[in-house]
């Protein structure tokens, strides 16, 4: 039986990678008289990753990547317009509507009947708690949890906090790298349901040992079917 | 009887401010080629509050402010380098190693023997868990409540999660503004431990008909003696 469903925040309940492309877009244009789209997106993503240890997750952290790379690809010549440009991007992504994907609210709602629902999110406690907020979700969940990384440390205490054991607890996200792979090693389920693009930082090759351990949904709607099927089987 | 003891983290059990005067006396030097000192810190204090809504409290936030600040004072003259040198700042702060203030490990060991103590620190959720994890004292504490704001609603659900009732709960803190005033809103008790400077948008007028509700003391160290002085009052 499971007792407790917890849901990943960006890309599973709300699109987050789109805006993230949209502005990397906008910098290309930004930084296009100095450098191709392919370096730009190479160079961001390494001072990104760099940048994840001092920085931590989110769009704060993302804009002072991006000034970083506009000053190293232009060999310091980009001006204090392009800089102030690229904050100026950053605010807006801050201030970008919240959008559900497809399915979400219905899904809930259908799921809180008979279960504990948790938000696990990863990110920057403010940005995060302002998109939990904006969703308009907050009232149909019964705890949100906003972490700066997703581990089994980290699942081992929501876990414990939320008094539930691993068998009875589903995860469901777009990440196998932070929804899946950390939930499986704690004991719990764990479903995988695909956004249209993934971080290349979240990227990472499902070992074969755990390709049979998890569900692959292909929407969120799908959620409701595969927690009848784990409670018939247990 | 005082069951639960809540201390702030910044400026109350390790040193932050001082990290912030430094970067800004660095900062004003980078700047001084355009202008006075009087008027950077005027301006990046400007951009300072008006960025909280966008980005929330932290280094991230802090960094971002002073490239706007430098972009503006200079009329769109600084050079890359100097944006550089800010965003190594930025790193540089949150680098910083982690220093206690005087006192707060004894205290802290003299009053974890009969009471519950917690960290309830403001800001950024990443660069707040490195500090707790750096300076040591994690291990003394029954709990971290890191929050993106220290209002009513925010103690409220502290106190619930933590099963206390107000008139039980202390809070410690350098802010009147984030750790009395709303601590005495909700009914509980707190405790003011002034730092050697505070930032200027924490500073606060304490309301006359608050002033003889809260105890204001020199050091941590005298807070045992606080919580002996309110168990014989009830």
């Amino acid at each position: 039986m499971i007792e407790v469903i917890a849901f990943d925040g960006d890309d599973t309940l709300w699109h987050t990678e789109s805006v993230f492309e949209l502005t990397q877009a906008r910098f290309r244009e930004m930084l296009s008289p100095w450098c191709s789209p392919e370096d730009i997106d190479r160079e961001l993503l390494a001072h990104e990753i760099a940048n994840l240890e001092v920085f931590g997750y989110g769009i704060k952290g993302f804009t002072l990547s991006m000034i970083e790379t506009a000053i190293e690809l232009s060999g310091g010549r980009v001006g204090a317009d392009t800089i102030r440009e690229i904050i100026e991007a950053g605010k807006a992504m801050v201030a970008h509507p919240v959008e559900l994907l497809d399915e979400v609210e219905d899904t809930i709602e259908v799921l809180r009947a008979d279960h504990r629902l948790l938000i696990v999110t990863k990110g920057d406690l403010f940005d995060q708690e302002s998109k939990v907020a904006r969703s308009g979700l907050a009232d149909l969940f019964d705890g949100v949890e906003i972490v700066s990384e997703k581990d089994e440390g980290t699942y081992r205490r929501i876990l414990k906090e939320h008094r539930v054991e691993p068998e009875h607890f589903l995860m469901v996200g777009n990440s196998v790298r932070s929804d899946v792979l950390p939930v499986l090693s704690v004991g719990g389920h764990a479903a995988h349901v695909p956004y249209r693009v993934t971080w290349a930082h979240e990227l990472v090759e499902t070992p074969a040992e755990v390709a049979g351990l998890f569900h692959v949904l292909s929407s969120i709607a799908e959620v409701p079917a595969l927690v009848r099927e784990l409670s018939v089987r247990s």
